[in-house]
């Protein structure tokens, strides 16, 4: 089988770059465009990411893969979208907004934008969590006369909530969600991101819309598919979310009200269980368990649990019961925010789309 | 009037050294006893505070006053009761157990143990917060024949969150809690405290005890003074502690659900209003508010303010409705772990313990 | 005697900031000028430094002084020069390059931009250390036909390198300066300033152009006088600067090569003899003592030793023979980079200015 | 080829798991025995890593290979020494200075303890820098009356410092090196370690011992071979070490005086050179470069380039002429500590041992 040719828009900042590190050598996906703003269009790619100072701004851990280095940056306007099979888009909202219907009006974009995320005919995909949705996509392509379509992932904070929840949700019905995070400093970027002035010995309590996204993805992302759209889950979620001084991954100390009563073993075994199809289907980028237990009361920890299977699975720890709210439980979650929470996660998301014939 | 006799028992350790700093050049307590263990007895302060390196171990931003520098240490178990009025004691439980009855058997003992917290005639005082649970410090005189009596502060995380609840609790009733807290490493003290391989970069979700602590502590502070005791208030807390790179101080992210409706103007005021009684006493050590609440959204900060009032009031911040809980609202706080959430907080304590007669 | 009326020009950034809390209630300058950029004036000081977000940027440790909450910012360019005695400015080096002359044309100028700090005509001062250079100023006026002058002050690096070195210089003679500085993260500002993904578990070794303005600076300001402008120190100077994790203060690593052979007694007592006759005029804003020396091996550290003297004095310590250079000593220096390495210096300098009938 | 047995003693710690890490699924070297005190001889490895708390104390961010995990520790006294043909020690000095002459007596130790670097008999070696000294460890068993040795790595310190001083000691001759370190907290192992109060956001500008260390283990791994021993290279070394909040590797600004003029280009390529024939031997532990230049001024930078080749090739940048030393040049380097500079770099140098005859 041919490999579905793909372009990167927004190739030149962290979350593309994020996606040029998940797509290098990739069995399926063959990145033939990178495309992003005026500035850097008709540079080489090497050559687009340096900085004035001749620095190269490349900043995944993993090494620039050699076959984009000499690949020639297009402006992002210019790419005809019947040009490749799919997009992957890496962009601020605004531009999102505007960039992502010319290309889905033929192809799909999958983006980690948040421009479409609150449409009604716009599911907001985790891979392994909500495939229930894909057929929503069909809708949206009705809806508006596209031969493509827009599938954006959550903000990066919801991904390991929604990822915990679904198995509870599922097995035991899940009433009511209270949750504190604890988050990283990637998920702010880097134009400006988090200065290091504000965040070196402190705890910053408030991200800016943060919690209004947590609240209202999660309920879509576990609501259920109807004719008329996507009902939202029927429990409601209140969040606080706070930047600490850790560089990836996001902390969650989450506290769940269930719909009847469970023991802990039940939950663990729920969360032991979620997902195992999915993983057997064996995709390039897929963990092994989308959620990993630790029995260890100190853990999950950002540093030393972010990076287990390459940041692609959940990590779980301290399940305890909780006192307060019905049926109640409660743990802590770490996730990694710019792997399973961003592009990488997309991209896994586009393996399982291609397998279920939405690309290609 | 002339100064009451006050020994510092443990006075070499971190919160002994504290105690010192609160201490230094009082209007009310006169420290004539600088007490510790077998290793440092018999030697200046000064010295007693010198690593073998030659290094002095002051750990305090405050300097050590010239007044207890040249004061010799006395073995605590060789202090005779009746030469102070009062003590300070910085133990570690265990030795807490064994040495402060010792004292207390003649006079009154303020303690940062948790030694004593649970036990049924014992209050667990926090100043401005729980003056009517002070009779039962009579109970326990007569009840274990004392002249003196023991008075532990509480848990350093359950401070800033009793200090906020009680104006809830009075005013509108508290139904129930969830607290999630991002602890600074000084709380773990330095023998060995938190090391810098485990924090930096990270969050460890677990600190030993402290929950069940934070649970039954705050209950206990908040409750009913009856013939039999104290009655837990009547509502259930479940918290989850966590330790964060940061030096000082806790943030706390609550949620409250109450007994009635609120509006947040309501529970602003409420703040505002909480114990204006009591810093109208003008006491040496206490701050101008005991709470202050901040309309900025990125406020409270525990690097920005945890030094607020030298570390005395408790700084919040963020206040929303919560759709969870019922009649919930939501809130961050920081507190001075070790300032008005330990020895500080405890010298305090002292001087209103003094104008009521319990002291002296 | 009646106050200097003095104008911030600059005010609201954070050097800007800095200056403000230096002259809060100060004795000899009575800011009657706030002025900045077309973007905040017009507007209220408290409201110039507010961001879109309704969040005050106020940046200082220190509280805002109300004096200056209520003050209206004026357009730079608006401000007559006559209508104050002194000018401070906290400008960056383009913006000082065109707005400093102005004013200099009519009144002095202390100044915290490198714009015109390797002008020939132009001394470069640090309180204490170089007072035998102000008449350079006299020079200045008369070359450039101008009433007042400006002068600036190092770069923040440079000045406990100079503090450290002028009385080894004046004493003994210095042949060569080998320097390794670890600086904190707010000697580069907010906009962007250092990012947190950047410094985090990291040291940045390369400061653009820091390493060249220190081995200038230092030798110009310990330069000799002459009818043809300063000479520079014979003495050759070798830097390497690095951002380290640390918030505030510069900690630098130096090995001094001498004229002659001195004991570490020797090179003690010149550094505490230095300054004492400055610090006995008993300015303001002046330490007790310009250098603090530590015997105990582990200080000085940033955090510990940065606000001595509340940032004014330079902690030294970790004295000891050096092995290869010529009469070779090492030691380790700490200075407060936004105290006396910038606007709180510079106001010390505008003390020691008016008393010698430069200002006013 | 049948495989070496091999011993790990001090198994347990910090350096021996990362023995372990090193040598799971080792070509050449089968462990056989785990070692340890009596406080887990007797227990699997898997239990005797065990906290009291039940948390796994294991440090390494790689797994614990299954092999090790079920392998019963034996207490170091009583392995018999011949049931293994070489040992790998991680002992503290004390116990390092008892156990190895134990073993040595039979069979090769190869050490990261500092007891035995200072002896006369004895080289400290560093993979692919002074094999010209191995012969001392037949000098060393003919004297001792050993059939095996006593091989102990440098200092972590040294070790970055001497790869990098040794193409240019061949090469140009070094005449003279000043260094200031910026050290990670993992050089100071677990216990305590460097607590976490003490290193955020500061520097500790003293580590006790280490910078005569450096200065004494650099010349005499750069020295020559006589019958009578190691002449120490005949340069000196002047060395400042300090502590940064950084969590592994180690930072190092060198100044270095050469006997020859030389372009930068010349000790670029002096770098570039260093090791070919060494690394082409194909070591399974070997980098495939022993050092790796950065063009990049912002590069070495410790968290980012540590883990290059897994942290067994010296990261180098910022090469700029000095002006003070005699054919002055200045760069920075970064090397891990806890790879090249400790276990793995002993295991790298156990592979060329056995290849030289010297194992086996």
């Amino acid at each position: 089988m041919s490999r579905l040719k793909a372009a990167v828009v927004g190739a030149t900042g962290l979350a593309g770059q994020q996606f040029l590190t998940a797509l290098a050598d990739h069995p399926l996906f063959d990145v033939t465009v990178l495309a992003a703003s005026a500035r850097t269009a008709g540079k080489k790619y090497k050559d687009a990411i340096k900085a004035a100072s001749g620095a190269v701004q490349w900043f995944c851990t993993e090494p620039l893969a050699e076959q984009f280095a000499e690949m020639t940056v297009q402006l992002a306007d210019d790419v005809p979208p019947t040009s490749v099979d799919v997009v992957f888009t890496a962009l601020e909202s605004d531009a999102a907004a505007v960039i992502e219907p010319r290309f889905a009006e033929y192809v799909p974009v999958l983006s980690t934008a948040s421009a479409f995320r609150y449409e009604d005919d716009v599911p907001v995909l985790i891979p392994g969590v909500n495939a229930h949705q894909l057929p929503l996509l069909r809708a949206q392509q009705a809806r508006r006369g596209w031969k493509g379509f827009v599938a954006p992932n959550p903000n990066c904070t919801t991904v390991g909530l929604a990822m915990t929840l679904a198995p509870l949700h599922e097995r035991f019905g899940v009433q009511s969600v209270l949750m504190t995070s604890m988050q990283g400093v990637s998920g702010a970027g880097r134009s400006p991101g988090v200065i290091a002035l504000d965040i070196i010995d402190n705890v910053i309590p408030h991200i800016k819309g943060e919690e209004e996204k947590v609240e209202a993805e999660t309920r879509k992302i576990l609501g259920t598919l109807t004719d008329a759209g996507i009902e939202p889950a029927p429990f409601r979620v209140s969040a606080t979310c706070t930047r600490v001084p850790v560089l990836e991954s996001h902390t969650e100390s989450v506290y769940v009200g269930l719909n009847q009563a469970v023991t802990l073993d039940e939950v663990k075994q729920a969360w032991a269980e979620w997902g195992r199809d999915f993983v057997a289907l064996g995709h390039y980028t897929s963990p092994k368990k989308l959620i990993t237990y630790h029995e260890d009361p100190f853990r999950p920890q950002p540093r030393i649990d972010r990076l287990a299977e390459d940041g692609m699975t959940t990590s779980v720890g301290r399940l305890r019961e909780d006192s307060v709210l019905p049926n109640g439980i409660k743990y802590v979650l770490v996730s990694h925010n710019t792997k399973m929470g961003a592009a990488k996660g997309v991209v896994l998301m586009g393996e399982e789309l291609a397998r279920q014939g939405y690309i290609g």
